[in-house]
């Protein structure tokens, strides 16, 4: 497999106001299922490596998830983390965008990009992430941490799975379109 | 029928980031498909009365289709625009969330909400909206005009609709879950 096929998907649980937490970083509003589970459990097998932004982190951390992450090798966007603030972590302290597009030139499975809108606009601004997937859930949240930031261009993407779940959430899957 | 049967919409064909248009309420987004029109035509036959932002009657008007929306009866949001604008347009000055109630207790078909982010707030947080229909694009258009505005309180939804078109919109429909 050439390594120029390592791909890196940006994927939440949202609402349908496009929020990945509430107020407070409020999580009471995922629904679990086994038909989540099911698409979950693919989603997570294509990856060996996963980028986060340093809120995201902070929040696995309080929440007792911090250190490696499904077993993945973690890195983490920050100018302020200390060195060895988890096993298994890596600090990206500069051009996140740069880091991502070496990390896409080595050999290895799917890159994952975890929560941080702010994250995911540095990569799709440099044209890094190939494939989204959101599980939109049915309800509005109206305030939080949003899903997506302001970007400075328009970005076309391709339906590649649409399923509604019986508890009413939404996995929609797209792939990026790349510019020509 | 009893008249408290006839429901408020509000609906948008959106981008996957959550805009109904873009930077200067740019539209060439948007798709257009024979499964888009059928499920457009259903859409509205089922209204008799429409109800705006004055952003959006704006836009409506300059691109030509301001007078007698789809041969709705057309209510107009607005401090400002003068009486007698458009032909068979009312404008509601002031208390949009009673006026709303009132136009919901009359006889009538169902009643439209287009555009306006900041009108759907306000009748969100009145708790006078019934459904939702969007048809979300395949597209991340980055900046423009938002479908949804921050709200004070969550809204649980019911997923009623959801269909997957071969353009790669998706057209979901909700329930507002009504409060105990």
């Amino acid at each position: 497999m050439p390594s120029s096929a390592r791909r890196i998907v940006f994927g939440a649980a949202s609402s349908l106001d496009n929020y990945i937490s509430g107020p407070d970083h409020a999580m009471d509003w995922i629904r679990w299922s086994d038909e989540a589970a099911e698409v979950m459990g693919r989603y997570w097998a294509r990856f060996d490596t996963m980028l986060m932004g340093r809120k995201t982190y902070d929040f696995a951390v309080k929440s007792g998830q911090g250190e490696g992450f499904r077993g993945l090798k973690t890195y983490v966007v920050s100018r302020t983390l200390a060195d060895g603030s988890g096993s298994g972590l890596e600090i990206i302290r500069e051009n996140v965008a740069e880091a991502a597009r070496a990390l896409k030139s080595q050999e290895g499975r799917d890159i994952c990009v975890m929560g941080g809108a702010e994250l995911a606009r540095s990569l799709f601004e440099a044209d890094l992430i190939d494939e989204l997937g959101f599980n939109i859930h049915p309800v509005l949240i109206g305030a939080g941490v949003p899903l997506f930031h302001r970007m400075s261009r328009q970005i076309d993407l391709k339906l590649k799975e649409c399923r509604p779940f019986k508890n009413g959430c939404v996995y929609v899957a797209y792939e990026v379109l790349r510019r020509a």
